[in-house]
């Protein structure tokens, strides 16, 4: 393998492996896709380290899949093709925080709850909280896939936070993209190109992150409800009437049964709302009776959830783990379905009658109030349980599309989704494969993602 | 010519013109600089018709520029290699207005005034309140340029309120971009692409806009300052300490002069700060005395702005114009300076500075909460006072770039700016050049923009 010789001129050799242990943690995500073993194992410090690994993987047409902590469920790091897994979790420092501007330069391999933690004695945060995978995902893995979260209901996504980036190329060029302003109107916005582009188009090596204050106080409610379209419907209607909400979690009933299992819990099995609303402490008194008036209307009853226990913690963290662990030898065939909000109760609807049409049981939950809901159902792999979880998967991505929807909210195309890439782009596919060729001629960063 | 036979097979000819005077009103935009006469001007009404011209366009390889209002300030829409200006006035409707969804679909014709007016008994508004040209600015003509606004310091930019468009590439092509979800991770965000590239990828001929509800109360204030600096540092500590604030106008005192004597006016002639803020009625409540404390630390005094007179519309509406009457026989060298918001006080000293080494008189004055500050220098074209005008203006973008800012905060890069583009991007600059190959093979659409 001549990339390997090339590999320990430019990195020390022990930052570079080709250990099986290595390689096979370096094989997989979250996710339920079968793993591939990659050929070597690079933990970069610096860009130029990096650029100098793309130039061989280029010179040398190796394939390089770039992976910050594999927590990924679309098996987007995961390298099909073989090649160099470059693994960023050592660049892992907050290089500046600058609280007069709300920002902060950070390198890509940097955890985004630890971000959160240096970032709090500024009063300061960075607000696209991954959910379940916050204590691990990295900053540069939620740049690759343009993540969302909790709060993006009134935050946005990481696209909405990220100012700057410096990107190694597909030809080993490091060019800086954006700058440290609020608002420019200079050039290609190639910033937003490179952000959700799952390390095809280059590797992120450095980012300036838009932060926001934390809040002045905030408030949490809990709400169950007879049925998933009186949980959807109050969404719907909250964002309608310009309630200012920071969240909007739903989970529908046997999501929150296999949370009850998996964390000895004893909640209301309903379908479930969780809001979290932001601000200073008159606005959330105001706030207070419309919330509880609209959900109301759609037969909500209140919870209260026991104190001590961080119910946002337990409920949402847990939610994709307390799912799977329901049936160990199964795998999760998983849509991350995104629709315009209107549509949300159609949806959960038309997730409940897909399931019942293969006969499979369906967990549906996720950020609601960004108009996300991930569908997850397992299924024994190689099994006509899997083929049926496939079918459902295929049936509510085209009913999603259909409704001017996407394929995939947050969790990216990666693996998972490429089947659905010339569906749901149509001819603009063909731009985005020349986008690709622009920023990667040699076609050697994370081959075989994002479309086939 | 060619080209125009072909256009009067895909177009009546009622809306095709050669005759002087619509050449010479597609000559120009709102800048000073030098005036470009087009061979034809269309006024198309459909996608398909803009196909058409633009494959005629590229078969005869006859030079495109699409125009809205003519409003942009930086030579955007000017038809500098000649060929055909494509009028996007005539597709001004409303498709659609979906409330539930906070969306409406557009063409980009529309004016911002008159959108808002036809959403406002929906409750809802398009956010980015284009300053000056509000009356007159097109969405389209807001999308190329990703307009930004008064109220972009709470609601964002016009990138961040579109959600779809429909784009004639210059292939001819038609591509469907985006989806009406509020938050995706499928696939390249070529939609980030186009909007804030200035007509030179492709033609938008329909838009979905993310609309914001009508603020629940508003409330406004304007202070004047002892000095730039005093009113600079108010608003970076305002942002600091998290204070929602609409809208952050900043005048500096030659302006308020020149609006005086413009409007008729007695306002005081200082440095003036002008805020919005928009919430529930308690949320206001609580910020008042937040604003009004940061303001006096900064040795304020709160002006009080007659009744009866709409002091935004007076003072931020008029202020270019008011700038550009003071000498009638003058052109303007305008700079859209964008910095950090922390690097305001230094900027509107550096500002000063530099007018004063070069003799000339500055107007500086714009969207300060956004970091958008508009430095205005009058003089007579094809003199020394031009040069040194533009020498200022020169020094200026050279201290912005090096803050981390950018060579415009919301007027493009058009003519005006382009000889900075290599300066300000660097190396992104071939990838720019080469996705711009990919959008328009032939280099027909608005050719000799945003770099030279």
């Amino acid at each position: 393998m001549d990339f390997l010789a090339h590999l320990a001129s430019v990195v020390p050799a022990e930052r570079v492996s080709t250990r099986a242990a290595d390689l096979a943690a370096a094989a997989h995500d979250e996710s339920s896709l079968p793993p591939h073993t990659p050929e070597a194992v690079v933990w970069p410090l610096t860009t130029e380290e990096i650029a100098a690994v793309v130039r061989i993987a280029g010179a040398t047409r190796t394939p390089l899949t770039a992976r910050g902590a594999g927590s990924s469920l679309e098996g987007n790091p995961i390298p099909v093709c073989g090649g160099i897994v470059l693994d960023l979790s050592r660049m892992n420092r907050v290089l500046a925080v600058r609280p007069e501007d709300l920002q902060a330069d950070v390198e890509p391999g940097v955890v985004y709850q630890d971000l959160n933690r240096q970032l709090a004695p500024h009063g300061l945060f960075f607000p696209p909280s991954p959910g379940g995978s916050s204590d691990v995902a990295t900053i540069g893995g939620m740049v690759a896939n343009n993540a969302s979260g909790i709060y993006s209901v009134k935050y946005g996504g990481t696209r909405d936070h990220v100012r700057a980036v410096t990107v190694v190329t597909g030809s080993g060029e490091v060019v800086r993209l954006g700058n440290r302003c609020r608002k420019d109107s200079s050039g290609y916005h190639l910033l937003g190109l490179v952000i959700g582009s799952e390390g095809t188009l280059g590797i992120v090596t450095e980012i300036t992150l838009a932060l926001a204050g934390l809040p002045a106080a905030q408030r949490r409610w809990a709400f169950a409800f007879p049925d998933d379209r009186s949980a959807a419907s109050t969404i719907a209607d909250l964002l309608r009437y310009g309630v200012d909400l920071a969240a909007a979690e739903f989970l529908d009933r046997p999501t929150v049964a296999a949370i009850n299992r998996f964390r000895h819990l004893s909640l209301e099995e309903d379908p479930t709302l969780l809001l979290e609303a932001h601000g200073n402490a008159l606005a959330l008194q105001e706030a207070g009776p419309v919330v509880t008036a609209i959900a109301n209307e759609h037969s909500a009853r209140e919870l209260v959830l026991g104190s001590g226990l961080d119910p946002w913690k337990e409920v949402r963290h847990y939610a994709t783990r307390s799912v799977q662990a329901l049936e160990p030898g199964s795998g999760t065939v998983r849509a991350d379905l995104a629709v315009p909000i209107s549509a949300l109760p159609a949806l959960v609807d038309a997730c409940a009658a897909a399931a019942r049409r293969h006969g499979r049981a369906a967990f549906v939950f996720g950020h609601a109030g960004i108009g996300i809901l991930h569908l997850l159902v397992l299924a024994r792999p190689d099994s006509a349980e899997w083929a049926a979880a496939q079918s459902i998967k295929d049936e509510m991505i085209e009913h999603v599309v259909g409704l001017g929807g996407a394929v995939s909210g947050e969790h990216g195309m990666g693996l998972g989704n490429r089947d659905y890439a010339a569906r749901a782009f149509g001819p603009a596919l063909e731009l985005m494969r020349q986008v690709k060729a622009v920023f990667d001629p040699a076609g050697v960063l994370n081959p075989g993602k994002i479309w086939r």
